[in-house]
């Protein structure tokens, strides 16, 4: 089965362009530097429908998304979540958190009302760099 | 520098004993079936504090714990999750949701209010067959 990503996740996101197994986006939510990679596999819903290589592979590109993610803007912490209450597709959510942010202390998820990019190009230049294999 | 749980973790959890690298938690709170798994290294905050050899055994023990604890409770959905806002010491979340528990389809974190085991017991008991290598 070709991967697809589930709809509400197009509709939510900016691609960045592809890790070696994830597809890389940016949630459309000014608020907060947030990342979604999501594994190029159809059908994973938890992390123990992927092989161990898969999960040494997710975890690696998680580390690696988070330390670019703190290092570029400068964060405080970084939250990392898989819910999948809502979307049941496997993805991984890598935030960056800042004190006094719209939600701080509390979790980015459900958390008031999303505020989109006015244009989320200077967020995603800055994003892809060190991360993305090429042009999504 | 000996490993020692923060404090916080101490008084919401209960020790269910040690996997290869984390010390097993279960939170006191028995709205849902909670797992908190805890590197037993000092000075971890954000996964890029990690080894990559540490990172694929902490996900091989969320995973292990994920699976087991989906299987024991028939939960429709694990919630992995590491925020770290308040307790800086690196922990992971691995939570049993289940559609119309008390927070769903919204995450466990920050969601209504704590409500402890009359008796934790028979859920330690369940939960710490397979998972840990002793007596904690």
């Amino acid at each position: 089965m070709a991967f697809a990503l589930d709809p509400r996740l197009v509709a939510d996101t900016f691609t960045l362009g592809d890790m070696a197994l994830c597809r890389l986006l940016l949630m459309n939510d000014s608020r907060f530097p947030w990342l979604i990679l999501v594994p190029r596999r159809d059908g994973l819903s938890e992390l123990t429908d992927m092989t161990p290589y898969e999960r040494r592979a997710l975890i690696e590109e998680a580390a690696l998304a988070a330390d670019r993610l703190k290092i570029l803007t400068g964060a405080k912490k970084i939250n990392i979540g898989a819910l999948g209450n809502i979307v049941p597709q496997l993805h991984l959510h890598v935030v960056a958190r800042f004190e006094g942010d719209a939600a701080w202390p509390a979790p980015v998820w459900g958390s008031g009302k999303v505020e989109p990019y006015d244009d989320p190009r200077p967020m995603l230049d800055k994003l892809s760099r060190g991360l993305i294999m090429g042009e999504a």
